[in-house]
């Protein structure tokens, strides 16, 4: 039951990336919330919503509690989200007289956005990391080949000559970017949701804006007002993960050019091998790197769709979401991983000139 | 580890399709590609290019060999197709004499997008079936409840009246044309890929094109060209499918305006439960409806990007449909559901006119 | 005022044709509905519905009349579509006692869909020619040129020899494919619209069929069912004109690669200048057949998202297609052009094998 | 001869934008190379590359030429870019002794990418400017009419109430994100090319950079490493655009299904005619918010697929550019207007709780 090739068992070795795989889980998901559920409960308990007591037994369901996950998914069948049923069974678990401030004041979205965020933030972390070593080995690269010529080409015609160095400034400088970027941007992505059923923090004694302050503290997320229906830092962020995407895609792309045979300008290490012709070695990891830049250059636009969220919450662009993020995740993870083994095994030839 | 919600052990009950996903196990595909392995054996012992025990034995091994899941991941993260390392696999498994026998004149590309054609086949039958069955019950309720008044409403306002048999007619003509549609292209796209390392069935004594005539009669597949560079007949199918989710999404952004409480002039049967307020019955299905249709249409365009297959193979187009196509099929087939749904619990209610 | 490549005055020698440009004047559309009508004008005298005179005069005034521009633009500004406008000053130039009779038992969607219709029509016949002709080019250059040895290349590798032929028959077999789907669908799409309100060609003594029959036979255009919210046959047509645009791309990008100074399979005619480089001769119509499919891969998107038609009239989704369709006949357009100028000017040169 | 709707001489009225229309005339285009090529010769006269009296004389011919269209258009069509031709053209008014010291050591890329640059100066102004304006708008709304009680609605039903405050606020928190990401990017954006034929500031003495840095303080933009490879900039810029149709768009879509006959919640000022029904009054403005945010959702992805910019000049990928983001800005601006006049003529109705 491998529909994408990020999940496929052979493929995802191509394709994947573990690490985004681990945070999209549903074991992760599942934990993620109940940390939020926890989390607020504790914080409701701090500026006296809840009884502490309420929230020390809360906390313990939460800690300890695996719920079955045939039952959330018939509650998902029937509810197009996993939160109802799941509030359910954590209540049951928690039990009387506490049952009822399990997820006080919350709504379905609180929970599963900041899931989302609390999973995305380790992996903000690791795609700074990751673009770090690359431009790393970017550098280095410059540093060892960068006095080997190149021929320049421009319009897929030679043109004059350059140097490996020329070529490689231009696959790195837009990576400096890109992490510049992602530190403009996390601040803003990085933010607890808890808004209520309609994003009002309502019914909670006016304290609403003082349990997020609490709420953001506990999970160490970053406070701000109740984006429910405000997904533009989603979409902002996929933009992001199809810019680095992008830039890898195109150094995949150059590769795949300079190792042509007729051209040999670059040597890979580790050619993929051919059912049909023991003679050759293929760029593939060149060639996946154009694959998953065209695949996220694409899913983006569905992302964006979901800007267009209507009244207070929409199934439908909400949904959306959950479809294209995760795929986008798991292509730039794929793509870094496959930036870092081409770079890392990639040798220039001087050019004929 | 599940990046797709289609592959998702919680969110798959609302989003996947059961019936695709079968298809698209890793499971089945080896499977598939082992039935090509033995057919085109099969065949060219027919035409007497291999030996008739040569044959036998393949298809022996091919019938009882289960391949280790580990190997083939780490063959495809090098060779960035499963096949090298599944046909290395079999040869050993066939050992000699007759392990050069296995995959004779083939390449990566015959085994695996033949076996992305045998897997599509019965998908489209049963697609054409789920279509008609749909087309049935809007007929139905066409005939039941078609006397029922509404409101037309263009640009978002009342209108003039209209019937409900005027509502269900504009859902339902699409459908037919779709059938139709279905029935133009299944015997474009169900044709079987045989063509040798570049695709001119080069290497078989001549009889390339005897083969290929012999392995298609074999596999119950149609025969045609070597279609590995020309992918149009996948890219059409493609857009058929987001045809048909996009034909079922306006049903369901129908149903969710209709089924606002201040027009209700359909009630749905089981609406989707709210963790926060207890009086709502939301209309998931027809928001799903709209988030599949939305999801298709933005993929539809990657499938196309793929048209851009250069020279004899392209791995970065190639491989790109492979994240794709799946995806659009595993969304037909969960709106083809939810719309069967939908519909099978949807009752017009006479409008204040 | 040329935000658009396909309008502007340079750009458009590069990238535009001027049929689609022709057809898509303001001036034309305006001709259009007016066609529309004198012709409805018609089917209604013959039926009855008005007096003869009246469709004498209507006839008239529409033959004769020639709106203001600025008039016409405010309008639609106001109501988001030409025709209220339009109607209003074509009802002035009609006068009593006729007035009245024009547009009736007509709304806008009616006008301005087979408006579009009537000008798709020869778009149609003339893309099926040029279809036809590129066809005939590529089985003359199979013909002188198919012995050519050339050098098969699988994921950008040397791989096996080819000949020509090969290389040609693999970019034309999809063009048949392309025809016999134009033919397919074109008797789908070129259907009249006339629904009237909402879509029920209400008000017209039980007429409406038969009006709409003698319409379809005064316009020369199929007749069928009012399509108001069924955007099937556009969607389908639009992947059309992407499967062609897509097919003629991946000639570009194989022409591209062959003509790279290092492989020179392919001599092309008449390369393009470099302002900086003297020596340069760049394959422009080459790439521009990629620019344009992948343009057009990108386009389909938002017009299957259009499919999303909510209620009896969408403004916002109909509204989307305008933005959409045009532009992918112009890009389909150019990229039939280009393609028989690159394959005109285009010599095999023997690989070294 | 109007392709598309921001072109067209009805349609522009309502899906145009005049201050992006006028930065992409073929005149603003052509005056802004011109004035590209002008600085250049300042700058290289300034750093002793070129006499001084060069540089003089081609300022004067810049100042006042003005190239034929037709001419410009031709070679358009052979070279696939402006530059050859104009740059031709412009040594000859120069002429003797200083014609070779026009465009010296540049190339296309260079004229082209920054005359966008230029263009993109003003209107990145102008947009910020507007969106301001929007925000004040919403705040002054929120001051006005936010204690007026709606019905909240969630997945399309009602929830609980709200106030029209924090509808607003939804609407415009989005906005103020926005405006602190065009401050964020607009240093990355505006930026010269200036790069010569393969982008290394070659065959200028070496004093490429310094050229750079004084041709940067003459044009008033900043200065950087040459980016004619690396489209980040352009990309983000894009994603920018789409973000802000797409927040549009939410309050378009809001806005049509609050102004709903039987929902009412908004009365909007001057809504649209219908051809057919006197009695409706079309919320046109709030439709094409949606339909402009679907629209660029889409075109983003076609600029993402432009990163793929292979080698040191990518025709293809380069070109895909001019077709895409004129567009973007065109459809942003338009979203713009609408959504300062449909917020303008908003009034809130109080919801029947």
């Amino acid at each position: 039951m491998t529909i994408s090739v990020f999940d496929h068992p052979i493929l995802s070795a191509l394709l994947g990336d573990e690490e985004v795989s681990s945070a999209f889980s549903a074991e992760a998901d599942i934990r993620a919330i109940l940390t939020f559920e926890k989390a607020l409960a504790s914080a409701q308990a701090v500026l006296g919503v809840i009884p502490a007591e309420a929230a020390v037994r809360i906390g313990e369901a939460c800690d300890n509690f695996s719920p079955e996950i045939a039952i959330l998914a018939s509650g998902v069948a029937q509810d197009g989200v996993i939160a109802p049923t799941l509030v359910k069974l954590l209540r049951e678990e928690v039990a009387e007289p506490y049952a009822a401030k399990v997820h006080f004041g919350a709504t379905s979205q609180d929970a599963i956005d900041t899931s989302l965020v609390l999973r995305l933030k380790p992996l903000v972390g690791s795609f700074a990391t990751r673009l770090d070593a690359l431009i790393a080995l970017l550098r280095a690269i410059e540093a060892e080949q960068g006095a080997t010529l190149l021929m320049g080409r421009t319009r897929m015609q030679r043109a004059l000559p350059i140097h490996a160095a020329d070529k490689v400034r231009g696959w790195r400088e837009p990576l400096h970017r890109h992490s510049c970027r992602l530190a403009e941007l996390r601040e803003r992505l990085l933010i607890i949701q808890f808004g209520g059923a309609v994003g009002v923090r309502g019914g909670l004694e006016g304290r609403g804006d003082a349990i997020a302050a609490e709420l953001a503290r506990l999970l160490e997320l970053n406070n701000g007002p109740c984006w429910q229906v405000q997904r533009d830092c989603l979409a902002e962020f996929a933009g992001w993960l199809s810019l680095v995407s992008g830039a890898l895609g195109k150094i995949g792309q150059d590769v795949a050019i300079l190792a042509q045979n007729e051209i040999s300008e670059v040597k890979l290490a580790g050619g993929g091998a051919s059912s049909a012709m023991a003679h050759k070695s293929n760029p593939v990891g060149a060639e996946i790197l154009v694959t998953l830049a065209r695949f996220n250059s694409t899913l983006l636009a569905a992302q964006h769709q979901s800007l267009i969220h209507e009244n207070e919450r929409s199934g439908a662009a909400w949904t959306l979401e959950w479809l294209v993020l995760p795929q986008m995740l798991a292509a730039t993870g794929a793509a870094l991983r496959h930036a870092s083994t081409v770079c890392g095994g990639l040798r220039f030839v001087a050019a004929a000139v």
